[in-house]
């Protein structure tokens, strides 16, 4: 019968127990629930409520219980709810009564809010080296192949010719929010709740803030209703990583559309791909589908994380027990899927020569020709419904921008005759775009410094 | 290396195999995976695609590589990414060649399909006992304690005096509704994809009808790309499992509220209850708070299920993969949460004086006294202002209705000063409710018989 | 101040009328009101609560209300809260006292829930009309484009040759169990709240199911306090949209991709496309860019309809009224999208040989292969691996399938040479796959009159 | 015919522009849309782009375009599918040609992108106003009403005595966190778009940084997809409005809780509740059940944001046009849930005499007793034991804690029977708990400075 249960006359039912328990995803905290209660029992013993000799016994009993649980020599009976529970009858049976002395000044309410942010602070930390790396592999392809030539799509409809470079640092630069956003949400939730006990604090002589220095918070919660009751961190993680998740399932879509026989712009290491069963031909790109996908099971975690909370009365209830499910597995996933991402950008061969021929010969420069009419001075909108009939007229006569006799384009305007060459190559159309943050290369270099220094990554 | 990558030069690198095994989730459709293989093998043999012989070693094989698995006798090597490879990689170990001839007419795409189908078959039975047996338990709840008093609540706020009847009966039909949601899902996604292949058939002459019969299935998916690309049956069942949180959600909101010491009203199992670590008085209705934040877990899974299909194009994709773990979890959620539901209403303690006296004193008679108006020929609207000054005036005068005199009741309607003692008892007003739903015994009584025999519930 | 307001020392705030009136979404359902309060007052009428002349004058008040309400011509003041109370409050301005008699037996409760109901009742007809039209458009469209030959994809891969009719019946059949969850939506709620009043019924001789006939309900709800609290029913139509629109968002991606220069297979009418602002050459497949995004704004319908139920205790509640706004919205978009898309297929020009030519050249008869080789006796794992290699081989040498010479076929197997011809013929591969279901054009012609059949539309 | 259309060969349908058109909403965007296009053709300008004259007319232009819309005036066409393009085509109507020259080096990709974030600035100001004056009133009431006793409610149990104040600032900390989410939001989104044209920039010599400065960004998007793309900004702003709301959704549901007859703790003024249609005597708490209603729906409008852009390719797709209605409700309900929130706290009787005398009576002081035992040297697990026997004992017997006797407070220590009357008596437990953040009235003090200074909130 479990510890807590002196004034009931029965344990719970064994479907009860298995219904209630979160000793299975706790055990993800085990490290963080050892760190926590050894902090606790420290800062006990410096304020004189355990002598200094208690103190070893239960340091030192920790340390066994740590090991026990982690090797699986030892294993919680069903009646113990949870990590923290399972951890102080350990405890108790090995050192005796003096285990009983570290719940001093503290409740599972806290006890739990300090181990979720320990490990958030572990694995936001993993997280943003994900991010890192995957920001340098995309710096890295931005270098050696950024000055490919592509089409660059609105709407997937070819727009205007632009660097792949360009494009590249596009996918970037929201993996540079994504990371300022896990970093602002790390800061936020770096206090720690320890010593708020049940949600009215104790009238122990406790000494919260050497307890979160011991654990290496930068300050504590300062509230304790507030300690055990916010979530607000986790969802906040939470919505990072769905956000982050989107910007993922954005490559990955757009890998697996470049993988296809008709766009033919990439082709995916053999690593990244997996066969049919009963095609024998394929190359199916499922890593990057599988991140697609798993953008879904984030937003679903996200979902869970705030309906959980809405409608909840202060302070601890016992549905916040289902955020850790849905945090952990955010987080984990959105980690895993940086990885994944960055691996398969690293090794992916690109086609540099796919779109280079066919951009002289569809319809992307027909910007060109308007933004040259408008530097000959005509108004934008007039220019633009010019090249717009033409373009017209030549797709009914089934003939391309490129076909364009010189003669044809006096007659949009004199001067475009003597610039025809210039204007009709892709790759002077991209390196025109001078203006901050177009397609130029020196755009896309510049870009490239800036990012570095702002995320702190190192030249590679 | 994979069975399937002959026409790899290398085999996926471990971090990607571990990040694209379905393994682990996939155990869970073990059975399932038999019985379809051993029913293709069947039906391959009977249309002359297999010798009897091979036939035979083929299902012996397979009752082995079930009994392997399940025992853990076998374990699959991570290069083996998902049951239908550990399978039949296993199968051709243990039987040799004849072991490929399994995956004639057949792809991973209609197999998982299928498994999941089966799955589902399995579980929503299950799911629909449980709701069977939560109205059981409701019902005889509302047989035995039904004709206790108890405030109708609106906005949370007393309404009109009830009985406890109705109100059971109000979360009753809903869950009569679910059961049916679910039944339809069922009958909907009783067809067998079975034969599909990858997505276009086979040249096989197989017979998919047989493959239908002999696993179960009331007919086939007419359409093999359907067949294998379709996830609105799994989106169907995650819609009608979160529908049935939230109603699971109220229930467990109001037993929370009635637990308390306001309310007081009932009075939960210890079985049910947990202590607090620090608070010794503490009896927590842990098993209604954790039924009320799963529905959270369960929207979450919807959500998953609903965004990962977005946007897809036809046929299969690996995200579809990413369908199982939200799926699974959303019906054993919502099973266990059944479950648990019908034991606490079963072991619920009811505290059926809680409010009887307090009923005659409060504002819940207003209504009363302005329908007997209407009945005495005054407008409705009429009424209501009248009753409604009234209970202001009273208000601040700091009386209650239960205060008025006949002579006061006189001033309001001659006639109502001899009814006094009849319109204000709230048993009488319950008891004057017989219109079809109302409050009044007669009418619970009807809808035990109705809700029974809607759902072919056997009295108890 | 409102006429609820008897007991109150004072009228709610200019900012609170605002944030709390549902005036604006109510107007949506007048003419469910005006149904609703029109068959309440000739029930009253048979029932004798109302007199004959009281009927007829409350009959011609409701008539005039709704044409002044419809027309602009009466504004409700914004201390009406809702269609109920203006409705109410200008009847009795027209006709008086009686008006305030309509009341009698009703509450706001079961009002709302009644016109929800009517609401819907109307708007699925209008919905499933919708869907079938976009089938009967689909089903045309595969009768006579339906023998174009494409490739089939899985993972967005290559798979197998496929008929362009074998692709759109995969469209199809979803929309098919589209109808036919919302036909059992509607089914579900075809039950008539009207006179559960608040949540206890009444005392007053009404008869329900005279209103439910009247009204032309199915039946009624059985418990008054069901009727006015369950919002599954919006919850489940809510989810059969979204799941269509997941659908609809399917065909949408695909439309989109085929439109684009590198797919090329087909381009949408101009009507459905939109220029760029800038970009004169642009032609953007707007139209289904919108259905794509839309179904992200029905999830969103969907994940409030669930969440604001979550945790409410019996009976209404007044975060019930917000089920409204996402309800109305889900419905119409999905509506508004099934239109869209049946449009743009119907005017869709199909480039019908863009494919034909290349199938014979690229990787997707490779299965031709391996099935043939079962045919002559191998084990298809065998023969799997056997075409894995040579697709590896050819691969390497820079030569396809087409490439290969009667004697290589030779070598996989003797047989093979002599069929080389028609193994590898796109056309035949496909017209081999006759298996129930399979892409064979017989296939596809019986799911067409299948389809038609099950939805009883009219053939074409 | 649209402007644009210069390339087609026909309008859109009518059906085609109400479904694709943005007009309503757009008209939110009004002013950011005048503001934006006024700032680049000033920028336009002064690169010599336009000349000083055109500069002129189109500004003035602008400014009636401004009027004519807001007014009313102005009425665009159905064929003007958003503001950008309403905005330049009455621009040309009025001062002709030179209206068309406005649009030279900017697209409405980048104009959509410019005037949402200005929209954002603008509004996420009011709604960080909204917090801070919620936050204000807040911390006015803990200092009037702060020393009021409640019991903390843990599970919704009674826990142990708190002030109200401790509590109210568990509602305030939250709140403070929403608001540094915001401006984090808002600093991070801070940069403007314009100038990035459709996705590659321009080669016209435009000043992107003056655009910026003019229009009171703090900087610009460094590349010009990213600028056109990326909605993480917009998803950012609502996952920060959802959390707000689910906070404010406790409080809401809290104050519910405490209006019912059961709690009675609290009674929102009159301008804050409304009446039934049908019981005379309900005062029923409109106001705060809408708030936790709206939460859903603001859930609902960030998984429209997340949900459609998973899975888009870069750049701009006419999905993205979906976001706007998304986001402008999350953020108009989250700024008029914490209006009407301000307004319900500020006018909220609370009775202060409520809770103050069960306090002493109930099992809330059950903590006090063990740890008063861990201050006489026992291990808090076994003080815990021994209370919760002792709670379970005095159960039995139908006693209270008040009513140990010196005698039997002896038995469970000898020093606990002078201390009795301290003991027992909640105020004074209140009082011991000054750890930090515990309820004592100090720690209480302590915040209310420490939230003001941290928000930069004026003393009252």
């Amino acid at each position: 019968m479990s510890r807590l249960r002196g004034r009931f006359r029965g344990p719970t039912s064994g479907e009860m127990q298995r219904f209630s328990s979160s000793l299975d995803i706790d055990l993800e905290m085990l490290e963080d629930e050892i760190a926590s209660s050894k902090a606790h029992a420290t800062m006990l013993g410096e304020v004189g409520l355990l002598s200094e000799n208690e103190v070893k016994e239960i340091l030192s009993g920790l340390q066994r219980v740590h090991r026990e649980l982690r090797e699986g020599d030892y294993r919680p009976g069903p009646e113990l709810e949870d990590i923290h529970m399972a951890v102080e009858e350990r405890l108790s049976e090995l050192i005796g009564e003096t285990g009983g002395k570290l719940h001093t000044a503290r409740s599972r309410n806290d006890q739990v809010a300090t181990d979720v942010r320990l490990w958030l602070k572990r694995h936001l930390t993993s997280l943003v080296d994900g991010l890192e790396e995957l920001l340098q592999v995309l710096l890295a392809r931005v270098e050696t192949d950024g000055r490919i030539l592509m089409p660059g799509y609105t709407h997937l409809q070819r727009g205007q010719p632009i660097l792949l470079g360009h494009h590249l640092l596009g996918h970037a630069w929201p993996v540079v929010r994504d990371r300022q956003r896990l970093l602002d949400a790390g800061q936020r939730l770096d206090e720690c709740p320890l010593g708020a006990c049940a949600l009215a604090g104790t009238p122990h002589p406790i000494d919260r803030r050497r307890t979160a220095e011991l654990l290496g918070f930068a300050g504590v919660v300062e509230n304790a209703l507030d300690a055990v009751a916010a979530r607000d961190h986790v969802q906040e993680v939470g919505a990072a990583c769905a956000i982050a998740m989107t910007h993922f399932s954005r490559m990955a879509a757009e890998l697996v559309l470049w993988s296809t026989e008709e766009f033919r712009f990439v082709r995916l290491a053999d690593e990244f791909t997996t066969g049919s069963s009963i095609m024998p031909q394929k190359r199916n790109p499922d890593a990057v589908e599988l991140v697609r996908g798993k953008a879904g099971r984030v937003l679903g975690d996200l979902m869970t994380l705030l309906t959980l909370v809405k409608g909840l009365p202060l302070a601890y209830n016992r549905d916040l027990q289902e955020d850790r499910a849905a945090l952990f597995d955010a987080v984990d996933t959105t980690h895993d899927c940086s990885r994944i991402l960055a691996e398969v950008w690293r090794t992916l061969e690109i086609d540099s020569e796919r779109f280079e021929e066919e951009l002289g010969r569809d319809w992307s420069l027909a910007t060109e020709l308007a933004d040259a009419l408008v530097a000959e001075g005509l108004a934008f909108r007039r220019a633009h419904d010019l090249v717009g009939a033409l373009v017209r007229r030549l797709e009914e006569e089934g003939r391309r921008i490129s076909d364009l006799t010189p003669v044809e384009l006096a007659r949009l305007h004199p001067a475009l005759a003597s610039e025809a060459t210039s204007l009709l190559d892709p790759r002077r159309a991209v390196e025109r775009r001078v203006s901050l943050g177009g397609t130029a290369w020196s755009e896309v270099e510049r870009q490239i410094e800036l990012i570095r220094t702002r995320v702190g990554l190192a030249p590679q």
